[in-house]
């Protein structure tokens, strides 16, 4: 029953986006979690791309490039052929109030942005692609942040495997966070698991779905289903 | 470019759990929009199984016999006999102030009370199963309700597809429901689609799962982190 | 600017209910912290009654007594009037999996039910009661729970005070809970502040609203809106 | 039991911020059901100030001037120096995945930024004001985002009066907006009504909170809990 083979994950592209409201002058300890994911899928041969959200001139807006809609600047053209080019997306994010950052949320609305476009199967965009999530902060909401962000992912075409969210949090109250020593937060065996587990499962997942050449477009393109196909739907009726 | 085979998806078992408040003398708008997605399944050869949880005694607890712990009734381990027989799960519920019902709740609750158990290769019992869910009010919270349930899904070891949430409610206030003939529920275009599209992302993950026989246990299983494995995970230092 | 006199909060009524999984037979770490806030108001002459809603024949559904839709037994009718007599409600909850308990989601649901009844000024019948909550946890999720019962509160006509949620979790990961010695628990400086700033602001506020008698009704009668009086309202137009 | 004298709310101050992500030059929906709430309190003489919030170069991070962290500009000093000018403040803020939006998050991520400051009673700086939400989508999820606001501002010192969240979404999937004519939304009762209610309660809170200059100091000052008062609360034992 058991797994013998090492699976071969080479070939498979991973990018990490950090939602932290610091930029790279500073020390993000969202980073610091996010770095243990990072170090397991670059022993494992993945090629990974890392950056923080903050460090680029994202609009706000919901088109490709706000710059057509009046705006000075607009990265987000870039990033989002980086989303594209991976077959993971991983978003990082601090904890405040009990929310993912703000960053997150413009993160979140510019992927929402481009869900209408769809591959060449006529299915969403980002169908073929898995997702997870890395939340830190020094107290109280991992659970609340991811949620919001797996939903997300998975209502935009997202494959989401099994535990795909992990975090780290000290106890009730204000407190020293991921990267200070004292919080004795890299000793945390249920993070180190968790982040260990997401990340191998993001890759299974992510394998699978490569080798399959993403969904089968049987039920689910959105191209076919304007022109009029519903495969085995059938429109319920009032009695 | 196409996918020109249509898919067999015969073998494959699904339990939809409606989580309404009333019991079956009574009408379920969300099962009628279960029934939706039942039907495809049906038609698409898959085993399908559906009930209310309100119709059992099932005890608040986390346990698997509540009975152990000196409840009158418990009919919990037949329910999640029937989870474990099943590829996929698929989630019923009403929304009542914007979340999903109590007995939703409940369930979550049971289903996490086991999520200690291990399969065979050491992982969560859940893995390598498949999980959506189906919600209706009349008015406000689809995204909020299927945030939670997704998430709890998920985190627990079920896989998600894209875009595995449906639903449908009204304008904002109060109003006829998905069964009543005003609501005009049944010919939402949004919903219809929603629903198809959900149903055969479930199906087509867990045809994969069913195919690799679920995930690889390499980074992944419980038993082997606690026996001391842990892959390329590496445990961070401080500096 | 200081306020020198100790306010006189005799004649006020509060009513702790505790939505723990477990009847009273049991520990309930969820009871330890609201013992802390109970406390409290007795010292300062408040009448405070508690309960733990697990111990009463609560049904599912929506009216004040399901025995009339052919439940066999119903105790809502009892815990309403309770509900109704305190001018403080302060639900505590335990947290599975991020969210609050499905008991706690039954017992906002059986408020919810009640919510078309209005007082004598034709406003809701909430009006003019305050309302907090106490959550703990062995980890994560205080104040996402806290943002759905707080809500739900004040949805339902209930004020909320600053800073009406308090609670207890430990470190990201299981652990021990609120009550086990080895949590430090009980001396967490940051849970026991937010439960006494929770417990007076409750009291300041009752206080205020009592000397008030409510809410004047100018502006939020149903029964005046429902009879065509709409105060400064004004319908908006299209242009 | 009629009250039967309208009330004065003259000498009251409200301050509305749009979180749109439009800037002026573009129509906001949720500016048009904003409006609705504003022509109220200017009818009632309430001084009403109103403003987009991306209007303003505002910064990401959580001290007052990021400009003193290397940010080249930050128009938060401004921002706060009208909020605690405010009795009232109302959020508004469109709908996107569920969630309110990126501007909204950072408005409260900045007002958190500001939450250890304290009054002259030593009481957190928000302590005397009140809150509430204004929400627009075409479809979804005004109770969630409410949630996640009305909790910030209750957690962060606002008192939040019966009712304090208005909205206006459309049946489930895409549509018109609020401001379109097609919506209809402007002659949704339920809107209309809520949005009424919601805009006297806050004042007749405020108006309450200024007759008593705020909450009384007692069992609430930070300052004095931080000097060692904790008056009636006793420190819990483990037994």
């Amino acid at each position: 029953m058991e797994d013998l083979n090492k699976p071969d994950f080479s070939g498979l592209k991973a990018l990490y986006i950090n939602c932290t409201l610091k930029d790279s002058t500073q020390q993000s300890h969202t980073e610091g979690l996010m770095k243990v994911s990072m170090n397991i899928m670059e022993s494992e041969s993945v090629a990974v791309e890392y950056l923080r959200l903050v460090d680029y001139d994202v609009a706000y807006g919901l088109i490709l490039d706000m710059k057509k809609e009046r705006k000075e600047k607009d990265d987000w053209p870039d990033i989002y052929e980086k989303v594209l080019n991976a077959d993971i997306l991983i978003i990082g994010t601090p904890i405040w109030l009990g929310e993912k950052s703000s960053v997150a949320t413009k993160l979140i609305e510019r992927l929402y942005g481009m869900s209408g476009e769809t591959n060449k199967k006529g299915q969403y965009v980002y169908y073929g692609r898995v997702g997870g999530c890395v939340i830190t902060g020094n107290e109280d909401g991992i659970k609340h942040c991811a949620m919001s962000i797996l939903y997300a992912l998975q209502h935009l075409g997202y494959s989401i495997p099994p535990q795909a969210d992990c975090g780290w949090i000290g106890e009730a109250g204000p407190g020293p966070s991921y990267l200070d020593k004292e919080s004795g937060a890299k000793n945390n065996k249920f993070t180190n698991r968790n982040t260990t587990f997401m990340t191998y499962n993001l890759l299974h997942l992510a394998s699978m779905l490569k080798v399959n050449k993403g969904y089968n477009s049987y039920g689910n393109s959105r191209e076919k289903w304007d022109d009029g196909t519903c495969w085995s739907f059938q429109n319920p009726e009032y009695r």
